[in-house]
């Protein structure tokens, strides 16, 4: 089986923004659903793992675009494992329009957990480490890797928003993308009128579940860029746990 | 052109709820770019109408489940006009799995609407009536009508939400189904553990865009049965404005 899995997908008309381009929350879930299949015909998806007590957790994600997908446009969804270690593996994103040009790309990085302990467990040891047979070293991405953010001391927009029903996805915990619509969403919709994505950045620090509260903050860095930190409330003693944190750079 | 049109869609992972089944929104959504493709197809789409100033508007949804499609069912979806009025269409769904039973059905009414003055045009009057010439009034549709609801005087559980970028579709406004899964989202998580989504019915009254904030307000009238309403703040006066009410049935 070719290292590249290749996904159709298509830019549906009410997953578009007042604009007319794809929201980028919509394109990070079919990243997520590319991903997953293509670990799934390979024999390392969450169909075999679920069964044996393991599950792949998002990490890290970047993505880049030249320019987002409009309402309409059918788009290829390429992916491939980058590379693997024992608790990391690094999967990569093109996302190639009907005529081949790439509207941007994408890097990843995802660890292996035991859903009973919730601690990392050897990526290298599944099915006597078959995913090592699907590692391209030779393609490389040009979407850069994660890098570190930091709070400021003012945020200059902050929001507390409780989790519900819709944010949980198929693995019982808040969508890896719902985190990044709701950063997205503390920017008003006027700044979209001028302001393109064209880069973001999102480190998973803990996992939140439904009923959990969580507060987003936005911070300016510079005229186009923001780092946005998401910290969930600790019940026990009222303090607040780091969630994610990223990078939104606008055009 | 074929009465009906014939669509497909896959129940994609990360579109799937804690329990792995296609979160309701998501298949709402289907619905709407199924009825987008269809119209389109037939000359009577928003491609069309968009640049003579007229646009459809959701006024009523009904959708009927008898089984939720899973993580990674294929489904197919029919819609086909049922009837048009010179101020109202209604058009009907099938959502079919691949062995061609089905999951369920779908009822909506529409308004077409001049997008200037924001009044309901004259449907009969798009390419000399040619909506008439798709008419399927020899197939029915078993999803019911909307139904009427009224408030209760207490309300169960009442939130406030503020609209963002992300919750605004295509059309410049709220898109009909974040109405949806915003009241969904006013039962916890554990009540979905028990009680599958069976119908559900939206009527959408006026218009909310980003900025806006919406006071969302559930009723229980029976064990399995609770009633939505919907209402935004009006700036001038700090009245409220009704925006959507509707109805959720489960299993």
């Amino acid at each position: 089986m070719d290292k590249t899995g290749r996904y159709q997908f298509l830019a549906e008309p009410f997953h578009c923004d007042f604009s007319g381009h794809l929201l980028v929350g919509h394109l990070g879930n079919h990243l997520l659903n590319a991903a997953d299949y293509h670990s799934r015909e390979r024999g390392f998806g969450m169909d075999y793992l679920g069964p044996r007590h393991k599950a792949w957790v998002l990490s890290r994600l970047a993505i880049e675009l030249e320019e987002t997908p409009r309402a309409y446009d059918e788009m290829t969804i390429e992916t491939w494992v980058e590379g693997a270690m024992r608790y990391f593996t690094t999967r990569d994103f093109a996302i190639l329009a009907a005529d081949g040009h790439a509207y941007g790309h994408g890097r990843s990085v995802w660890a292996l957990i035991d859903t009973e302990s919730r601690q990392p467990t050897d990526i290298l040891a599944i099915r006597d480490g078959s995913v090592a047979d699907y590692i391209d070293a030779e393609r490389s991405c040009p979407a850069g890797r994660v890098s570190r953010v930091r709070p400021a001391a003012d945020h200059c927009r902050e929001r507390r928003l409780e989790m519900q029903y819709s944010d949980v996805d198929v693995n019982g915990h808040v969508n890896s993308v719902k985190y990044i619509e709701h950063a997205l969403d503390l920017l008003p919709l006027d700044w979209y009128r001028q302001h393109p994505l064209r880069r973001l950045e999102v480190a998973y620090v803990a996992e939140a579940h439904a009923g959990d509260t969580l507060t987003l903050m936005l911070d300016q860095v510079s005229e186009t860029e923001y780092h946005f930190f998401i910290q969930k409330d600790k019940e026990k003693d009222k303090s607040c746990v780091d969630v994610a944190h990223g990078k939104f750079v606008f055009g």
